[in-house]
């Protein structure tokens, strides 16, 4: 029966890659505009392309060195037959593919959505909405197959020895890791540097084709909120799934223990649980998504987030159905369902905060603009105390849906801890099962972002430019919106991971008797990662620290790389004759290399970072400390997360409500203020603020990849 | 014997305070200058003292008021007599006094350094650093005796119910925390305001008299760097103390189990050993102190380092007698001394990196400089992740100084926990006995800013200048190392008293067999605090949020403060004729009455977090997640208040490379992007940084102060 719903799980996965398919071929019939926006569309693809094949090449031998480490020092001692190493592999390679349909995608509606924009705004907003949607079914679709395959050829192993299914989410980690890092350098070294220069000092308007940067501008849109985002998005889901899948396997290897609830357990419903919610949750996402058509004619946002709702709810009544089914109308049943609903309200309300903190139309965006007026200094505080400040309801939330999903399934389990963690991996899980619709939205964002560009660049006529305006800044709340829903499901997800890591540790240990005694174990006794152990105390400074050494690197990465591309666009205006008449053309090939250049060759020393600690900590100080690590580095990576990601985003709307009109508008001192404000929010929000989820995901994937390991060298020393 | 070493203790108190008040005749003896620097040394303290009278007029009564809480809620239910309650105002009336005459004497120093500038660098760098010296054997002093004083009087009670001890650390907190939280807006308030219209908008100086904030500036330099300051060390002695002494008085209590070490431990001396080291470091103080000499031709950075140097090598010796004596050449002595001079040293190699990080002469200074050629947006980015970098090598020492304290204790002991744990504390308490030169090294920081200012205003020959100019650069690396220390002795203050009150929670527990029952232990059983219980990682997240939350208050009440200052400031430019010929007077008084009032306005929010915070988890979620709380605040605080001081002073400096005729030097856009830097700095490292150690520390003793009510509020729910 399990394996049945294994292949449900994966035949919904199919279907979501089918329609993805069938999203990018209905996308690429529409008229791509004239001669001017397919160059301008066919310079950014090949800047994007000509990126992510150099991203591969590094990243390529990285991944095939490590899989042969897992296999080596993992698979053949615990005698998986591979297992970790072949689902490590799946993970990365799948990631890599959904990266790369997504962004041919996106890279192509772009220009067709420009050329929608002369018909009105319904059919530029379903173009852009669909072409985000091949990314978001590929992302989706591809998490859940890999992860639903991986469990019917290996379930067995999987119960036995649950941590081989982390080598799928170590693979989707570190993908994930190399293109939010790179991706993000990438983007803002080009936007930072365009912005320095062509606003502040030229004063030419954003994406204006004199900009020698405006090329790499626009093809860091796609690699950073896009690629990035995708792989981001695609790795919270793979990671939450094998967490809930370990904490499934560890309970249900027990399951003749747990009297009343043993019928409920033992045929691995616990496993097949978690896919079949991501499988409502696809289905939700396509019927959600068919909202969106070409007959809307205003509100843009609401729209959105009517089709988000609606895929919630159906998503919600599926999962009712699959609860019931499952587990027969238990309380068990009961309890998961509400801490999958749990899940889904963490979206909605999630996204309510960072609306209000990013949105113009709220206080604290306004607060930003007006503290402009006393100069880029007042700006930088009035927009770092309210990225603070955002972390506060975003921890609310937080707490609250680990808080409410682990009682949940700790009282409708009779009193079970494992099942309350399990529990808050459903909720997890449950959460991002709304992947599909959520990447349609956010990809939305980088497609309007560039559209706009577009109409821009080849001067098309001014009612268009207000549509696709609209739908800018539209994408920009969805963009801001979509970056607390990753922090947060990287938060909830490492939270989960974390407890399967405790769990397999001491199964690692359980059965041997000389590992027992070397850890100092009695019989019975668990191996505790206690704050009275000054191990843990000092895994938790050493975790916590992580992800402020690792934002150093990414924010001194884009501004050296910034401050290249400011050079290089002042040489072009002052070597390069006729720039700003329109008579010159300005050399746009260089200033994406620059991008491409600065992007890998700055990736080096953080990606380290991510993956050796975890590494030394684990062999030199054991899994206690190693324990200490994983936690500390999500309780500060987590809030340095939503302080950059709101704060930048809020600091971008501040300018953007500036622009309106409102306190002076455009090309005044107060203007400028806010567009410094905007430029070094820029890296907060989109390089070094996002790229902390990947790090959280990759210190807790490689820990419990490696674990068995780190156990059996205590052995030997 | 133990009540013979509590009056030692006491007595060298006592000289501290007593060479605390030679310093203050001697500098009161020095020719205060001319009358026009006494008018405005005048009014720089009778600003001081207005702001500090109505600071105590507020918290006067919440004092009373939590005594009395304290008194009712613990001290009649632990029946101890009142300790408590006494403990928590002696340590508050001590901070305040300490507070109140070393400001005293500091605004009275700085026209008397001013003038001596005029007879060359040695007199005025001895007669700064002896004003300093005030505070410093101030702070010193009075924390040290009220400690013994208290250990004297309570000694019986404390082996009984150790956290009686913890009010008199609860009262500096809380004192700390007003001081820090409304002199740091006060201070920054001033600054920024000042700056923002009179460098970046007027084009005048700094401290020019034209300016109508810069004697609130210069009130504020007192309030905040020097009556903030020494609040904030007074209160990280005593807690240290009073950390050590439970730890002790744990041991204590337990003493006869401890087979060999019995004899060793049975006589109080583990709780008389602390006190001793805090008097060898007085000592150490003192003379170390007197290798500056008005003799001193140049170099008085490396004078300053040398009296510190010598300071920390005769406390070291003293240690080394004590240990020797009292824990008679045993093993135990031993280890206890390794712990002390860990301590020492953590001293030297935190102030060596905080150096590194934020003095001109090395990389990261310069880099920041650097990137100002390309705007504000760029100084911002770079000052922000050498910030962010600069927690690095910070937790390095941190998480060296912790494994080595603890270790040594650990085996030292014969594998014992606690005294592994006694081992950090004493670390820190060695690592803190230098309260006394280092205060002194950086209460000459605002001095030597306040003399500058002087020099600037009563416009003295430009000889006096370069000698001021050059002791106000040391005074800003001096005040930005003892930052470093200040944080560094708070985080590891912090671990200390989180232990104690793990301790202390088992303590109020195991013998009270319902309670046991409650908590669901067995006989012999401890509660845990494990990772392994949601309750932890919960309260790990809402203390990872407090120091997060915390800044944005205060970085958004500088904010605010300083808009009304500029618009004050533009005001008086625009409406009080012949201000920019010095024909017109500024009307300085009503922005003094700006910043005191924003300080005082400001601070309710902030310290009504940190003060019910605790309250709130502990009462309702139970003493497990409060000690989740205690160590996630301590783990993000820690690595917000490097990254924000150090970062700071960066800034700083990276302006101050520049008008040393750097990159263009002054009245350059180079140098326009720089001050924006340094304007954003100031809350960084002047209010929000400094702030989260008082945050951290009153989080802590609010908790063990308040644990066993806590404990017992279980039974009846």
């Amino acid at each position: 029966m399990s394996t049945d719903y294994g292949i449900i799980a994966a035949g919904v996965a199919a279907v979501a890659l089918l329609y993805s398919l069938v999203l990018f071929i209905s996308v690429r019939r529409q008229d791509p505009g004239n001669a001017k926006m397919m160059e301008i569309a066919s310079a950014v693809r090949v800047g994007a392309n000509a990126f992510l094949r150099r991203e591969y090449t590094v990243i390529a031998p990285v991944a095939v060195a490590i899989s042969i480490l897992i296999f080596v020092f993992i698979d053949i001692p615990l005698k998986t037959g591979g297992a970790t190493a072949v689902g490590f592999l799946v993970g990365a390679v799948l990631s890599a593919i959904a990266g790369y349909i997504g962004m041919a995608a996106t890279v192509r509606t772009s220009s067709r959505t420009a050329q929608a924009a002369r018909k009105g705004l319904g059919p530029a907003l379903t173009l852009a909405f669909r072409g985000g949607g091949v990314m978001g079914m590929a992302v989706v679709g591809f998490g859940l197959l890999g992860v639903s395959l991986f469990y019917i050829a290996y379930q067995s192993v999987i119960i036995t020895t649950p941590a081989v299914i982390a080598g799928l989410g170590f693979g989707a980690s570190l993908i994930a890791l190399f293109m939010r890092v790179s991706g993000g350098i990438y983007t803002k070294a080009a936007d930072v540097g365009a912005d320095l220069v062509g606003k502040a000092e030229a004063g030419i308007p954003e994406d204006d084709e004199r900009n020698p940067a405006v090329i790499a501008d626009n093809v860091g849109d796609n690699v950073g909120d896009c690629a990035g985002m995708g792989a981001d998005i695609y790795e919270s889901f793979v990671v939450t799934s094998i967490a809930a899948l370990i904490l499934a396997a560890l309970i249900t290897a027990k399951a003749s223990t747990f009297g009343s609830l043993t019928s409920l357990i033992s045929s691995n419903q616990l496993l097949v649980y978690p896919l079949l919610l991501g499988a409502a949750g696809i289905i939700g996402s396509i019927l959600g998504g068919l909202y969106i058509r070409k007959s809307i004619k205003k509100d843009p946002m609401g729209s959105l987030n009517i089709a988000l709702i609606i895929s919630a709810v159906i998503a919600i009544a599926i999962d009712a159905a699959i609860s019931f089914s499952i587990f027969s109308d238990s309380e068990l049943g009961w309890g998961l369902l509400a801490s999958a609903i749990v899940g889904v309200i963490v979206v909605i309300a999630i996204e309510r905060v960072a609306d209000y903190f990013t949105s113009y139309r709220f206080r604290p965006v306004k607060f930003i603009a007006e503290a402009s007026q006393t100069g880029p200094a007042t700006n930088f505080l009035a927009g770092f105390s309210t990225g603070l400040q955002s972390t506060a309801p975003s921890a609310v939330v937080l707490v609250l849906a680990i808080a409410f999903s682990y009682f949940i399934g700790y009282y409708a389990s009779g009193d079970n801890v494992l099942f309350g963690i399990y529990s808050t991996a459903i909720a997890t899980m449950a959460e991002l099962s709304l992947t599909g619709v959520i990447m349609s939205i956010d990809s939305f964002g980088p497609i309007t972002d560039n559209a706009n560009g577009i109409v821009e660049m080849a001067g098309l006529e001014s009612g268009v430019r207000e549509v696709t305006d609209e739908l800018d800044a539209v994408g920009n709340t969805t963009k801001a919106t979509t970056k607390a829903f990753a922090v947060t499901s990287a938060a909830l997800a490492a939270v989960a991971i974390f407890f399967a890591f405790q769990s397999e540790v001491n199964n690692q240990i359980a059965g041997n008797a000389s590992l027992m005694a070397k850890y100092g174990l009695l019989n019975g006794q668990t191996l505790e990662f206690a704050l009275s152990d000054p191990r843990v105390i000092i895994g938790l400074f050493i975790g916590g620290l992580l992800p402020f050494f690792f934002c150093s690197f990414l924010i001194q990465a884009v501004g050296r790389a910034a401050i290249e591309m400011v050079n290089e666009v002042r040489r072009q205006f002052r070597e390069i004759p006729g720039i700003m008449d329109r008579t010159g053309k300005p050399d746009y090939a260089k200033c994406v290399d620059i991008s491409t250049t600065a992007a890998l060759r700055e990736l080096g020393k953080p990606a380290a970072l991510a993956v050796l600690t975890p590494l030394l900590v684990g062999f030199i100080l054991g899994p206690v400390a190693l324990g200490g690590l994983l936690i500390g580095s999500v309780v500060t990576g987590v809030y340095l997360a939503f302080m950059m990601t709101n704060g930048g985003a809020a600091w971008d709307n501040a300018k953007k409500y500036i622009e309106l009109g409102n306190l002076g508008g455009k090309n005044t001192p107060i203007h400028a203020a806010a567009v410094m404000g905007d430029t070094v929010g820029d890296p907060f929000k989109d390089t070094a603020g996002p790229a902390i989820n990947s790090l959280i995901k990759v210190l807790n994937t490689i820990s419990i990849v490696f674990i068995s390991a780190m156990v059996l060298y205590a052995l030997f020393v």
